[in-house]
């Protein structure tokens, strides 16, 4: 499988994601990985849950790939997003873009990560010591106090 | 071995370098990873072969890090060069860097590359179809002609 932009249900190999954007031409790779924290503001997170309106959010991930490429020359940009139950330090999200020069390569992945959170379709399930949430988008202004988001919710296009 | 900082003469494990930083209080790792580039301004390279002397550059790998926790809040950091003969887009160095806020860890990963460039005793001998030099500096502003730098060229501090 090619595919460079992509949901899972499965762990997360690292490698896997560098090793689709290494390449003779460049002599950079940045990669961001977003693992779970154990305490937010001294809360204490036993597990999350990441949910995903999987078609939806590999086509937001691939547009975030063409804009890397319309902003910096000669990118290769992979990125893999993991759903479902995440134990804590297990890999969320992992970003890898390579580049000739190293300065575009932490420019555009630092764009990937802010950009996946502004527009990729994915709620996170907090579970605390006292209790769970789903946090609606994932700049986390958004709370569903009810429950599950329903697959509604989540075209948020 | 939990070393942080080394110089290794065998193929990088990036999977390696990163574990030693993923840990449950940081939320974000920033990896990076520099490669072998085939063309450099339209000039082919072979391969390369890096030359350190290598206690000097592991204590100054370990200094970098130190700037790096002094610099910001909570980071973990490992570093690993390597030397020896590299093929293109074999693995040279791997950065790793973890936070637990994602801006940190992709502040402090840049830092030490340009760190690594600046101080670190590591040497570089650029072979293409056309022949071979070794580079001085990691900034590549002092060449030696005469051949491989002798230990004294390697005090640079």
């Amino acid at each position: 499988m090619d595919k460079h932009f992509w949901i899972t249900d499965q762990r997360i190999d690292i490698n896997d994601c560098i090793s689709k954007v290494t390449r003779a031409e460049a002599g950079a790779v940045n990669t961001f990985i977003g693992t779970v924290r154990e305490f937010t503001k001294g809360k204490r997170t036993l597990y999350l849950e990441y949910q995903a309106y999987a078609s939806m959010a590999e086509k937001k991930l691939t547009q975030i790939g063409e804009e890397i490429a319309a902003k910096w020359e000669n990118t290769e940009t992979a990125i893999v997003h993991r759903v479902g139950r995440l134990e804590i330090s297990d890999v969320a999200v992992v970003i890898a873009v390579s580049t000739p020069h190293r300065n575009d390569a932490f420019e555009a992945s630092r764009y990937a990560i802010e950009r996946i959170k502004e527009i990729v379709p994915i709620w996170k399930k907090e579970h605390w010591e006292d209790g769970s949430l789903w946090i609606g988008d994932q700049k986390e202004k958004i709370s569903y106090k009810k429950g599950v988001p329903v697959e509604e919710d989540m075209r948020n296009d």
